[in-house]
C-alpha cells in the first residue's frame, strides 16, 4: 500500500504572522552551503564555503561548516537562538565512528535544536515524492543511498574505490585519458576521445600530453572532460560508450541493491540523480541504463533527477523535524532557489 | 627465416686463463641486485638494497644503486677498472626524460664500459633463446617490451594505471578487497575470496576489516593475499576468477600488441613471464589465458617463465656487449644463480 506522497499530505496556507526560521547545510567535498528560510520557504540569508568533509580533514571541514553558517545567519539577520531547527547533511557521516566525530563538531555551534545525517539523505528528500527511495550520487564520486517504506535507512558503497566502488566523474576522467593512451599505443582501437582530450586539455598530440602528465606527475585528468566524454558515448563512440556503460550500470547496481535490501521492488518509488555528472553533464546516455536496469527490478520506480540545490532538502528536513507541514507551495518556492 | 638460439650460436669451452669480469645490475622498485661474475658464468660476488627506480625518487635510487654495486665489488674483491662491462636494467627507464636523468647517474659510478637498458630487456635476454621475443612482467605492478627480429625495441604501458596499465600484485590485492566488500554489502554474490582474506588479513568479520582499514586509512592491502586469490580462481570462485580472468587477458593484450607492432606474428619466439605474480604466485590459471591468447595471434610462439634471478639478464648483457660469447655452459652456470 503506497503512502500518499509528501506534496499532497498538506494542503492549507502557511500563515507568517509567527514566522519560524530554519537552517539547512549541505557540507560535501568540494563546497558547504547554508541556507536559511521561514517556514513558507522563502529565502531568508544563505552562506557558502569550501570543503565540509570531515573525512578529508576535520578541522578545515568543522571550519568551514561554521563559515557557511554564519553567513547564512549574518546574511539573514538572524542569531542562532532564533533558529527553530537546524539540520545538517554531511558528505562523510558514513559510519558510527565518523557520528563520534560529527557530533561533538556541530554541537559546539550552539543551536538548541539540531540533527545530522548523511548528504545523500537530504538529495532524497529534495527530489523525492515520498519520505522513502533511492538516492543515486555521481559527482566526483559516487554514493548510494535508500529509504524503505518503514524509514531503515541504508547506504551502498560511497566509501572509495578501495571500498568497491566504481565511478564519478573523477573517474570518468581518468578512464577516459586511459582509453586515449591504450588507443595510441595500440592496446586498443582508435577512438574519438583522442580528439576531444587534446582539444580540451590543449595538446598538439597524444605523446605531449603523456609526457606532460609524468614530467608534472599529474594524478587526476581535469573534469572538464566528462561532459564531452559523455557526449561521444550518447553518440556511439565505442570506448567512450564503454566507460559510460560501465558507469551507468555500476550505478544500476548499487540502485539495485539498495532497492533488494530496503525492499522497494513493488513499491511506486522515486530513484534521485544527483551530483554534477547526473545533473549538468549530458546525462541522457547514463540515465537510460539506469531507468532500464532498475525498472527491470522495481516496475513502478520513477527516476528523477535533482535538480535544485541539495541544500534545500535540509531545509526540509529541519521543517520535518521541527513537525512544520511543508505544502505544495512551500516545495515549489524551495525548488526553484537558485546559489 | 628464425635466427639461431642464442644457446646454440657458442659452442667452445671457455678459457680461464685470462679471466675477465661482468657485473650485472637490476634496479626495481623493491629491491637492486648486482652481480658480479666471470666470463664463464661463476659468481664472483653480489649485493643487494633497496628500491632503485628513480621515478620513486631519484636521490634514494642513486644511493641503493651504488649501495648494491659496492657491496658486489667488495665481496668480490674487486676494484671498478676490474669490470669489463656494467650493463644496467633499470626500472622506470622508459623514456628519453628518464635516460636524460639516469645517464649521468651512473655515468658518477666510474665504469669505463657501461650501458643502461629497462630492465624489461634484461628480464628477455635472463629467459629468451632469442635475442628477439617478447617480455611480460607482473610483479606489484606490470609492464610489457619487445625486441622485434631487426633490434627494434618497443615498451607496451609499464607507466602505471593512469596511463592505461591494468594489474600487478597491488592491483588483484585491492580488487579481492573490493570484491570482498561488494559480496558483503549485497552489490555481488557470496565469495570464498572473503574467507580467504579474512584468515589471511587475520580479521573476525568484513564489517571489522572494512572499519580498520578505513580508520587506520590504509590504501594497499598486503600482497600475501595474491597467492591464495589465484589458487581461488583456478578452483573456480566466480569472483576471484573474473580478477585473475581480466588480469590474464589484460597481459595476454599487452603481448599482442607487442607481437604485432614488432612484426613477430609467424615467428619462433618466446614470451617471457617475470615478476613475483607470475612467478612465485600460483600461475596456471593466467599462464593458461596467457598462452591461449598469445598463440591464437603467433602460432609458434612459446611462454617460458623467468625463475632465475633477472639480474643474470644484466650479466650476459654485459658480455654481449663486450663481445664475450655465451655458449650453453655459462647459460647454465647463470640460470641456477641464487641471491
Amino acid at each position: 500500500m503506497p503512502a500518499i506522497p509528501i506534496s499532497k499530505q498538506f494542503n492549507f496556507p502557511v500563515s507568517s504572522a509567527n514566522p519560524i526560521f530554519f537552517l539547512g547545510v549541505d557540507a560535501g567535498g568540494s563546497k558547504t552551503d547554508a541556507l536559511i528560510t521561514d517556514q513558507a520557504g522563502t529565502v531568508l540569508g544563505s552562506g557558502r564555503s569550501g570543503c565540509g568533509n570531515h573525512q578529508l580533514g576535520a578541522e578545515a571541514a568543522a571550519r568551514n561548516i561554521e563559515a557557511a553558517v554564519n553567513q547564512a545567519l549574518h546574511s539573514a539577520g538572524l542569531t542562532k537562538d532564533a533558529i527553530a531547527f537546524a539540520f545538517f547533511g554531511l558528505a562523510g557521516a558514513d559510519r558510527p565512528a565518523d557520528y563520534s566525530i560529527l557530533r561533538p563538531l556541530i554541537a559546539k555551534l550552539g543551536f538548541a535544536r539540531w540533527q545530522i545525517e548523511c548528504d545523500t539523505m537530504i538529495a532524497l528528500r529534495a527530489a523525492s515524492r515520498f519520505p522513502y527511495g533511492v538516492v543515486l550520487i555521481c559527482g566526483t564520486g559516487i554514493n548510494c543511498a535508500a529509504r524503505s517504506v518503514s524509514g531503515t535507512e541504508i547506504q551502498i558503497g560511497g566509501l572509495g574505490e578501495l571500498y568497491g566502488d566504481f565511478g564519478g566523474g573523477q573517474s570518468l576522467a581518468n578512464d577516459g585519458f586511459r582509453a586515449v593512451i591504450r588507443a595510441w599505443d595500440g592496446r586498443e582501437a582508435p577512438t574519438e576521445l583522442t580528439g576531444i582530450f587534446l582539444q580540451t586539455l590543449n595538446y598538439p598530440d597524444v605523446e605531449t600530453m603523456r609526457d606532460d602528465f609524468l614530467d608534472h606527475n599529474y594524478q587526476n585528468v581535469p573534469l572538464t572532460v566528462v561532459p564531452p566524454l559523455l557526449r561521444l558515448a550518447a553518440e556511439g563512440d565505442p570506448a567512450a560508450r564503454a566507460i559510460a556503460c560501465r558507469q551507468g550500470k555500476e550505478l544500476a547496481l548499487s540502485a539495485q541493491t539498495a532497492i533488494r535490501r530496503s525492499n522497494l521492488q513493488n513499491e511506486d518509488f522515486d530513484v534521485v540523480l544527483a551530483g554534477s555528472v547526473v545533473v549538468k553533464g549530458p546525462d541522457a546516455y547514463l540515465r537510460d541504463i539506469i531507468a532500464e536496469e532498475v525498472t527491470a527490478l522495481a516496475p513502478l520506480a520513477k527516476i528523477v533527477k535533482l535538480t535544485a540545490p541539495p541544500v534545500i532538502g535540509a531545509v526540509l528536513r529541519a521543517m520535518d523535524e521541527a513537525g512544520t507541514a511543508v505544502n505544495p507551495a512551500v516545495l515549489e518556492s524551495l525548488k526553484n532557489v537558485t546559489l
